[in-house]
């Protein structure tokens, strides 16, 4: 049996806020085994380009990382937010160490062609250097990755926190039996947004379709329930979407499956 | 025989030049075996406290850190400052892997006691993990710090870098042979500031002494040189300041040794 690792994702919202993160901390803290954490960015880089003054480019909804505001992504989310989150892990006993992609070329990645636009200072992930995580957790070390990554000719490189999540199962995955949960501030996904009880507890590839369809999945949720069956088409054992204080459970919130059995 | 292992210091004017960086980094790239590099935190911090409105607070020439400066520190030092330098050794085929104290709990300080002047959020370092830095040496990682350590209770602290790599470098010498290397602009100490020639082959205590007296060794100059002897009384084999492009020689720049022949 191939042992056994759960990947984690919390995104801005949860970073944000000190009694989230404390939660989701505790709840993380009773995963039994090896595990691994990756955050998403949060306020602090949009709240210092504000003060810095820099201005906010959108194309199409999609932030552009101009020079500047890589220099603010790298200080937020691999300085201040990383090492905020590892110390506090440390204080609870788990033996976290920070890491961005370049650190030990643990994450590789290319800078997203300028055509059809231009994002700027943005990585897409070409490797992932399974053995050194690996090595990492033998010695009983809590990876912990903030979403900046780098090409290896010297470039730092702002790069989508979902995506190194499913990145790192991905190649965890051909050693490793993987858990994938996406974590956010509901307790899964909803099926009426004002409902937070309205959790869908699977999602198969069919009704997703239909979720979709009936507008019931919209926004960002298409993009990360994309996400997770890709991931599970990639070989990751189980994928989830769920909230804070539920990390630690067998499966929490919506679980992502490829059929239903009445399906079949 | 004991493995021996390099141990590097680098200051803010290396690091705020790119030019300078390069060729330190060129030289460093040279050195043959297990080395480590220590970053202090150079203008970047300076200069966002300073778009960011803060006051740079000092008491006796020594800088304050308040919640914020401690804030930007952490950003710049262990993000900018760490990952651009950790990407640029990658881009060279180092494998270098970036560190605070806080990261695998590997420097654990206590913050600096409020009496008799109360310097902040700063760091007196306690306790280095040196089994996990030689780890990462046996996976042929190379461990660059910044000046960021934490407490175990959950707080960054900002942490002198001279300090660390002597700290490091005590830690180390239980198991290597250490040569501790605190590399600045100059070709090593000089004997006139204006002549960049005057190099000071060997300092002994007893030349130290008449060097302060005579004033030759003035200002920043005279922590310095503590720090050496300090480090060659813990049992650090080989102590030098020295160039930037001098760095992989075996005996660069200023030396420092217990005595001279001459004085035994």
């Amino acid at each position: 049996m191939k042992p056994s690792i759960q990947i984690i994702k919390i995104g801005g919202k949860i970073i944000n806020d000190t009694t989230l993160l404390d939660q989701f901390l505790q709840s993380f803290n009773q995963i039994k085994g090896n595990k691994i954490l990756i955050h998403g960015g949060g306020r602090a880089a949009t709240a210092f380009s504000e003060r810095l003054g820099l201005q906010v480019k959108m194309i199409d909804g999609r932030r552009v990382t101009d020079k500047e505001t890589l220099d603010v992504a790298v200080m937020t989310y691999a300085g201040l937010i990383n090492k905020q989150i590892v110390s506090k892990m440390q204080q609870m006993g788990i033996n976290a160490i920070g890491l961005s992609g370049a650190d030990g070329n643990i994450i590789e990645s290319v800078m997203r062609n300028k055509q059809p636009v231009d994002y700027g200072f943005v990585g897409d992930i070409a490797n992932v250097n399974a053995t050194l995580i690996q090595s990492f957790l033998d010695q009983h070390l809590i990876p912990v990755f903030c979403p900046v990554t780098h090409s290896k000719n010297g470039q730092l490189l702002n790069t989508n926190a979902d995506s190194i999540a499913s990145a790192i199962a991905k190649a965890m995955s051909q050693q490793s039996s993987v858990v994938l949960k996406y974590c956010f501030e509901y307790n899964g996904v909803l099926e009426n947004l004002e409902d937070e009880q309205s959790i869908i507890q699977t999602v198969t590839k069919n009704s997703a379709r239909e979720y979709i369809a009936s507008g019931v999945f919209a926004d960002g949720m298409i993009p990360k329930v994309e996400n997770a069956f890709k991931a599970l088409d990639a070989g990751i054992a189980s994928v989830h979407i769920c909230g804070i204080q539920h990390v630690h459970e067998d499966n929490p919130g919506t679980s992502f499956i490829h059929y239903n059995e009445m399906e079949q």
